[in-house]
């Protein structure tokens, strides 16, 4: 079976045209495919899925970043999500066939490349960082406003590249992790501080679940709130649990769920989690869903025919 | 893109041994694959779902329903689920690339050979019977133990084959529908008075959804009873619709629901609908689930390459 690789880039940017020109040169390399992108102003921030080969990710992944340090200007950049640079974090996520060890390489490939051409400081995350230095959000720490201070601070050298912020796209953070399930769950509420009480109750942090992690945000259009999700091991940490304790949280506040969705795509064994839960299935896998078993059949048909 | 048929015949048997001769049938033939079986003795019945090309599948059935009349004897069949023969209702599906129509086409080839071969009775149901005779539970009235008496009466003259029932194997239903969700809750009470009373309100005929049937049957060993119910349009009737009205009902005489199952494959999106409801999401489709939309995009990939 083909090896396939999913590239989840977040860019700082939630401007049309700068979203229309970066996930073009996404889509110029022929074997990489755009599974999904999502952008909006009070997050300011891009997130693309796609896959291919590797080479085809690292190529694509590589235009694609230039063209957002080449049109994003941090200095200007507001948005309530943490985020040190243009193009702010690039995981590598080994999908059919691939290992998080090929992901952790691309990912170093990546970063040096990245680094060399630009002169954007890289970070490496993750499975792929050097010992105590793999948690995101210590990485992101001040985030770019404060980056020209810390990057000077013992410990925080970069992995690749200057040991100077980029003067338009701050700095880039990169590295492997297996598939995780974004999710946000928009509340009927447009106070912000009891939408952070809540999302405190679920962050790992906190004493919540521990491959949660939680932010709140305000959606001022709307006139809601969301808390942002991202559970990093769904198996683990199903998410119709972290559902049900959100909404028990919630209900001691009186503030409803309007709605709830998946920020990028939606891993299939978190749906069917779901739907065995609430229908009380016991035996709900992969191998019981008509299209998914349809599928194999006639991929393995094929292989001995 | 191949077309694929599936289908999912019900044979009169839960013996162990009869179960493998007509499973090892449809094993035998290459481009045929079964995607799952089960078989239990309180309906005294098996359920196979299979797929592959038009071709293959037909010849699975026929060398399968061949074994099953020589080994299934009516006259000593006891079961909760009405039955008219050995081989006792065989549907066509189509799924990718196929239409209904080449299903119809199907059936009626199957259900003249196999008349013809075994001087069985075979009935048509669904989109491929004359008009007036397209219901289940009309062709299967007073069911096995009556068929001799029936099979003379106006207007039910077998489609193909004699006017007689097989001394052995009774009769054959047979026809092309679209894939249906076969869904069972089992109900924590040994009360089949209840158990029938809920079933009742659910289906169709009794003013409950109309596209679905209910049935209640007991399963002695566990001392508790279950609701059996096929949703033949599950996208009109999504299935946590009839399973909250179920709970609903349950709920008046006090008996809690033990637990559900799929009978046969799930549909992929009975599970979307499922999740998208519980957990509030508004635009949960199958493109937005990342192994279903990698396949799609490595077939993509795969055909402009």
């Amino acid at each position: 079976m083909k090896q396939i690789v999913e590239c989840v880039p977040n860019f700082s940017t939630s401007d049309p045209k700068v979203v229309e020109s970066i996930v073009g040169e996404i889509e110029s390399i022929e074997n990489a495919h755009i599974l999904d992108y999502t952008y909006d102003d009070y997050y300011n921030r891009l997130v693309v899925s796609f896959v291919g080969d590797k080479d085809s990710v690292l190529e694509a992944m590589l235009k694609s970043a230039a063209k957002a340090i080449e049109l994003i200007d941090m200095n200007k950049h507001k948005g309530q999500h943490p985020r040190l640079g243009a193009v702010d974090v690039v995981p590598f996520i080994p999908l059919r066939a691939s290992k998080i060890e090929d992901c952790v390489k691309i990912a170093k490939e990546f970063g040096g490349q990245l680094a060399k051409k630009h002169k954007v400081p890289v970070y490496l995350y993750g499975v792929a960082a050097q010992p105590g230095r793999n948690d995101l959000d210590w990485i992101r720490k001040g985030e770019y406003e404060a980056l020209s201070e810390m990057i000077k601070k013992p410990g925080r050298q970069p992995d690749f590249g200057p040991r100077e912020v980029h003067p338009m796209a701050g700095a880039t953070i990169t590295g492997a992790r297996k598939i995780m399930a974004g999710f946000n769950v928009n509340l009927g509420t447009s106070d912000l501080k009891i939408a952070k009480k809540i999302a405190r109750t679920l962050h790992a942090k906190k004493g919540g679940f521990s491959t949660v992690k939680a932010m709140a945000a305000t959606i001022p259009e709307k006139g809601i709130t969301q808390i942002g999700m991202s559970i990093t091991d769904f198996e683990k940490t199903p998410i119709y649990r972290v559902f049900e304790l959100l909404k028990i949280e919630a209900d001691r506040y009186n503030v409803p769920i309007v709605s709830s969705e998946f920020c990028g795509m939606a891993p299939l064994k978190s749906i069917l989690e779901t739907a065995a839960y609430y229908l009380k299935i016991d035996n709900l896998n992969e191998d019981r869903v008509l299209e998914v078993s349809v599928a194999k059949a006639m991929e393995k048909g094929g292989r001995s025919g």
